[in-house]
């Protein structure tokens, strides 16, 4: 179990090492033949010398094709000219297996092409990199709110209740009853945080909708923090430190992965507190200035989001939306009845929203008249309402997107690319 | 934000402190009032002398019904008498809600009863001691993963294949096709381990089993490592040293948990490698001896797990079962076609099977000939076919379950309690 992996290089120069891995590519200069191979945990150039290999290993080259596996062992030197710094002098090599040939080459492909090929897609540079990224961001989040005290509890995944409508939900048997798959563990954290004060859940969550766009896909892993005792401005600073811890920690860890995917770095090293904060409807009036016809009370959609976050090189928070645009459950501002106490943090370079959250209705008087209102089957919420009724206090909490914040930290076009396996409106596959 | 909480009490021995939580219990001995206050992480007895109150803060002591939030404010004393440790001597008190009669009473409830009530019942001791128990199991595991160098890569929940047969699956519809909720990211992981070397993923699973034991659950949290260039010997190392690093962890941060709920600790610090290894045709004559006839071939069930398990004090491997009762991905023992390169570890006491994993078949044509064996569906297998054809290599991997690894480590009865909102065959309500 004591293996070498090639990102360890710089621990073994001058050492002989075993490295198990795939052919990323090759060239030859006759007597000298350079074999780039991965391990998946970086790529190391390796040199063979035809006088320093045993002659039926070095015949071998010709025959290892693009992603064959294959066993190599030499004596790692640095080389300032070798990607990465380190080189692998060969002494033997073993073929595991020849590869078929491999369908993704170094040129260009459709993206629906790669799609289709997700599961070998993975192996190449830049998808590598981003996922790396994506798993930092993980870890990240994970680190900062066990740090802050939060506790992990999961929320359940099968619901039994429609909250918001079926239309954008997916349905499933459930013994004899219809179940949902959630679109967010909020209801349930609102249960969690009045046992343990701060709580967050993480996982996956679905959303049915039909939209074709670069930033949505149907199945997204989202953290959504919760807590008791708390209000709209306490969880828009949990948002913002959140946001910074990420973007540092990437900077910190996976410089050499955003380098890789050639991601502009200035504009992330400027991601610090304080964030700007608008309203709504500061919003509303940024928008018509900027000489596009917006009217107050309609719901942003990406072409608004993106002329604000243009306005800025930072996250920005936008709070105070109009009630009508946003869920029952949220709380409303005490001096305005029109405006619910929500925010939503947009990114910068436009990539659109990335939190969204607020401040929750403790009032059961007040949830009992929106569930009517708003044609909800009361019996569903019972639990929820039980909330309200042994010592409901404030609280609130927000969702932050894996899935949006690596698009945005990558600096990539599509949303697609920041998950392993994406689930999109025409695509299930692999 | 600068929130004192009841788990710091050390912290502010003789300061001043603000208290948001909620009523416990109380007891009053007239000029005395003592008052059980739990804020989310922890509990603390406060307090009232009828001379250092203000008299009308006083009278709201026999108002505040249990469940009831109440923000107070006094000096943290130690106290070896106080539950904890540390006592507040009040100063002020404020009520934030005088809860209804609170339906969760010191007095027994039972199970169904609580169970409908999950959302209410999570904030008695033993449920939040559990919870924060298990939240330390999924903290502990993913940085065992991170240290040992394996990335997370999530796999997808809806997938397009129905790859063991449907009659365990829950089926939804996916804009026009039908989709199933995974039962593992196996498949999944055997193509990022191709890409990263080392993965996990970590994630809600689900098996829409008609089993009522207080084993199973139809959604279920499990992490999947998977590594290439690995064989049956490697992953079950990993297991081992996965369950000993999970077990020192919740031992060294969460022990005031475990005694809350009265965990007998002393099989737990017992848990150190090496665990006993024996093949399946070893369990199978241990059976037999103990007496209860069971035949080469048969898959176990709870009563042979808990046979096997009584005989050992530390989780034991089960490994080379017969490739009858494993599916078709598995690979088969070179020395004897009739056995595949699987293992199960039970956990001691009875608790049965907390990993099951093996090696995969790497060869594309015994695949090939398995799934036409198996009558499954080859459409749906062709990418996972490709990882064959591309530079394949024996690779490993096996899934953990949080929840019976809470259920065991809590030393508790049934699984159910292992997770806030568990989905059963006959509940899927809070």
């Amino acid at each position: 179990m004591d293996s070498f992996y090639i990102k360890d290089a710089s621990k073994y120069v001058g050492k002989e090492v075993t490295v198990k891995g795939w052919l990323y590519n090759k060239r030859s200069s006759g007597k000298v033949n350079f074999l780039l191979i991965r391990d998946g945990t970086g790529i190391i150039q390796s040199v063979a010398v035809r006088s320093e290999i045993p002659d039926e290993e070095f015949k071998l080259f010709d025959k290892i094709t693009q992603e064959s596996s294959i066993i190599v062992s030499g004596v790692i030197g640095e080389d300032s000219r070798a990607p990465g710094g380190y080189e692998l002098s060969l002494k033997h090599i073993e073929i595991v297996q020849i590869s078929e040939p491999y369908p993704i080459s170094p040129k260009e492909h459709g993206v629906s092409f790669l799609m289709n090929k997700r599961h070998l897609w993975l192996r190449s540079k830049k998808q590598h990199a981003i996922l790396r990224i994506r798993a930092e961001v993980i870890n990240a989040v994970r680190d900062f709110f066990n740090n802050e005290g939060f506790i992990l509890v999961d929320t359940p995944i099968l619901t039994p209740c429609a909250c918001e409508g079926t239309t954008t939900l997916f349905e499933t048997e459930y013994f004899g009853e219809k179940a949902y798959l959630t679109q967010t563990g909020q209801l349930y954290n609102e249960a969690t945080c009045m046992a343990f004060g701060k709580v967050y859940c993480f996982g996956p969550t679905f959303r049915a909708e039909k939209s074709k766009t670069r930033r949505h896909i149907t199945e997204f892993w989202q953290v959504e923090p919760e807590i008791a005792y708390a209000e709209l401005k306490d969880i828009m600073d949990y948002a913002e430190k959140v946001i910074v811890y990420i973007v540092e920690r990437v900077l910190e860890k996976r410089k050499d992965d955003l380098i890789t995917i050639e991601r502009n770095i200035k504009p992330l090293e400027n991601i610090k507190s304080p964030f700007p904060k608008i309203t709504y409807s500061e919003a509303v009036k940024l928008i018509n200035e900027k000489g596009s016809y917006f009217e107050w009370g309609d719901d942003f959609g990406a072409p608004q989001e993106t002329l604000i976050s243009d306005s800025f090189d930072k996250p920005i928070h936008i709070s105070h939306f109009p009630t009508k645009v946003k869920p029952f459950y949220m709380k409303r501002a005490p001096e305005d009845e029109k405006l619910a106490l929500g925010v939503d943090v947009l990114a910068p370079e436009g990539y659109g929203e990335i939190v969204g959250g607020g401040q929750r209705e403790e009032n059961l008087e007040i949830l009992e008249k929106r569930l009517k209102e708003d044609n909800l089957p009361r019996k569903a919420f019972e639990w929820y309402l039980d909330l309200r009724r042994y010592g409901s206090v404030p609280h609130a909490g927000f969702g932050l997107g894996i899935e949006r914040v690596t698009t945005w930290i990558c600096g990539i076009h599509h949303i697609r690319e920041s998950i392993a396996f994406p689930r999109l409106l025409d695509s299930i596959y692999p």
